[in-house]
């Protein structure tokens, strides 16, 4: 089985079809890689952070790299979808209540999840494992 | 569902009980993030890849960052375990064949995947959401 690309059609796709992704970011103290729910959002990746959290830290413009894949153990068959991108924080109000209207994405760990950051994608690439 | 910390020791036991992670690092063109499929061999987390995948990079001793992680969207639970250490290939000749008699982590793709990369873990440390 060897890898094949995926189409950045088919990335976003796929991309809009789940909700859980990891991000990983160089930190001031390192190497950070967090799983986020997110939502896509007129071609941006969108997740919603505390101002406390970890993930805060990226409401100032950041290199970010966001992946979301699906594996199979079993089958041994599966895909990764890649987006680099900036992430920074949506900082228009009007943006904001829209998100919030539209539900957006939903944070899972209680406290105020008012922030909203946004990746905007660089490029996006897809591999896949295993699947005709 | 507040976060909370899980302790070292049970971050490890979730490692090994679990055998698909993400690895990201800083390669000479950017942010790197990937899955693979691993193992934990005495302490480390061992993986097995190609000498002409991404992954390769990592023979050369790299500051890398691995994520486990088991997320339930309905429940809204789940768990995420970070290790932060250093990648680099598994050269002695005795270890690999070790590795390989004991089976070692099973690469999906296809292809001569002889290369061993290890990362010795620096730092481990995990939360949960909403799990009693």
């Amino acid at each position: 089985m060897a890898l094949r690309e995926i189409s950045p059609q088919h990335c976003w796709e796929l991309l809009e079809s789940h909700s859980i992704g990891r991000i990983a970011w160089k930190a001031a103290d390192g190497l950070q890689l967090l799983p986020v729910t997110y939502a896509v959002h007129q071609g941006s990746i969108v997740f919603r952070t505390s101002p406390y959290g970890v993930l805060s830290e990226l409401v100032r413009p950041s290199d970010v790299i966001f992946e979301v894949d699906q594996l199979d153990m079993a089958a041994r068959t599966g895909w990764s979808v890649v987006v680099r991108g900036r992430a920074e924080s949506i900082a228009e109000p009007n943006e904001v209540a829209q998100l919030l209207r539209l539900g957006g994405p939903v944070p899972w760990a209680a406290g105020t999840r008012t922030l909203f950051i946004q990746v905007t994608p660089r490029a996006t690439s897809g591999r896949m494992v295993g699947i005709p």
